[in-house]
């Protein structure tokens, strides 16, 4: 279903409103790309994937106020509409969804979608709150938007388990698709806010995934000494301080068990005032 | 759209799981008709304006756990599957979708819908948690039988408005059909509860409306004297103990304001140990 790549593409349909969205009429399978924008490689391979795997795709940019807590970069998230804009052409997208805050949370906005225990941990511990805006922005798009399939990077391992257990709790007709992470040359996790890191911290940053993986490499699967060599690794890298190092079990997010299949070892630190995540995942 | 009422209704097709229930090919528009069994004059009052309004319509029948608080009544809802069956034929319903617990709530279910504030006050502040599982089946039904209407009773005000918001919130593309309260000759409103009343509370149950009526009738808007006019009447009643009445704002269910255009007055009581609501709207 894939379309010729050496096609010329058209500029995708621009939609500013729910209702447009709504009224966009699709050819099936669709795929959903749901962003906040400022795209790059790693947004642009979901939505090379979903262009494999369906008919349109549909591009969501919304740098949803509801996921930030009161103290995050919500004003200073970077936005560039123009280049997003050109890329999503690039890449075929079919219609661009970028809806204003207004649109999504009118006044009198209240709901929530809370999907217990999974939130709490990890990014969710760290994050109060940032979960349930999440979930709460994501049943918005799917019952928007009304795709078939909805990608997501393996970057964002626990927002990937929290909306895979929304939509099979809620049952949502959509499938999940989680791509692999993309990472620049020196193995730093493609991310939006790569751009706040100066040139020291940027590569100082790649201390991250060289962590990971000798963990992964250690052949070890007990969390304690997985996370102890994630903590000794980043130790070596001054400019980086590890927040919080996690094995935890890669489908529940609990405690690793004699159950556990495949486990997930994921971070978050800072560089300077950057705030970084990544993850792998130990089979 | 409405068939012809002298057409020999077929039975409805009975569908138990989500699977059969998502691969039911409903004809547009389609209307739902949640509720938990036990059919009454106002359960069929819903699925004929269903009927008229729609081309095909589903009545889901689940007893929802969710909704219920650990020391109510969910053991000892009153069931009649065959009856309701019976009910739901001659009313010519299209399909009944009657799943069990387990389908609706597997292991592992974690996910809730608030729809906060609108949820805490009235029967959200005498029954913890009951709107959370209220709209969270209702997400769900609303996924898995992908309705174009869905039509609820007056009775349950709260439930309309709580209903009302999450489908506006999370932007499901439904629209909620809210029908007016049926009621038995003496005015006590339609429920499936009544059942467990014995002779003497059921008569007595009757000054529920009649103290809605009459401070209704008494053309005063003031809420501390409607309110007033309520708790004097329901106290000449011996058999019949009021657990809450107020006067809200229709619309927000807050405190009634200058902007205030209907009032809801409602309450809740006791007879013998059933549990009873009722309101009445003030223009």
């Amino acid at each position: 279903m894939a379309r010729n790549n050496s096609t010329v593409n058209l500029a995708p349909k621009m939609l500013r409103s729910i209702e447009e969205m709504r009224a966009f009429e699709a050819v099936r399978p669709l795929g959903l790309v749901p962003t906040m924008g400022y795209l790059h490689e790693g947004h642009l391979s979901l939505v090379r994937r979903a262009r494999e795997e369906c008919a349109a795709v549909v591009l969501s940019i919304f740098v949803n106020p509801m996921q930030f807590g009161p103290q995050e970069d919500l004003e200073r998230y970077p936005r560039d509409e123009g280049r997003d804009l050109a890329l999503a052409r690039e890449a075929g997208v079919d219609a661009v969804f970028a809806p204003e805050a207004r649109e999504m949370y009118p006044a009198g906005f209240t709901t929530e979608v809370r999907v217990r225990g999974i939130e709490d941990v990890l990014e969710g511990a760290a994050r109060p709150g940032h979960f349930a805006g999440v979930a709460t922005v994501l049943a918005k798009l799917l019952n928007i938007v009304g795709p078939d399939r909805m990608y997501m990077g393996q970057k964002d391992a626990q927002q990937a388990v929290v909306t895979r257990r929304m939509i099979s709790d809620l049952d949502f007709p959509a499938r999940l698709v989680v791509c692999p992470t993309v990472r620049e040359p020196d193995g730093l996790a493609m991310s939006s806010r790569n751009v706040y890191l100066g040139p020291e911290e940027r590569a100082a940053a790649a201390v991250l995934y060289r962590a990971l993986t000798t963990a992964r490499r250690s052949g070890n699967r007990s969390p304690e000494i997985l996370e102890e060599v994630v903590r000794e690794t980043v130790l070596t890298e001054p400019l980086v301080e590890l927040e919080y190092v996690s094995a935890s079990d890669a489908g529940s997010l609990g405690p690793v068990t004699a159950d556990t299949r495949e486990v997930l070892l994921s971070l978050a630190a800072r560089a300077g005032k950057t705030r970084l995540i990544d993850n792998v995942v130990i089979g």
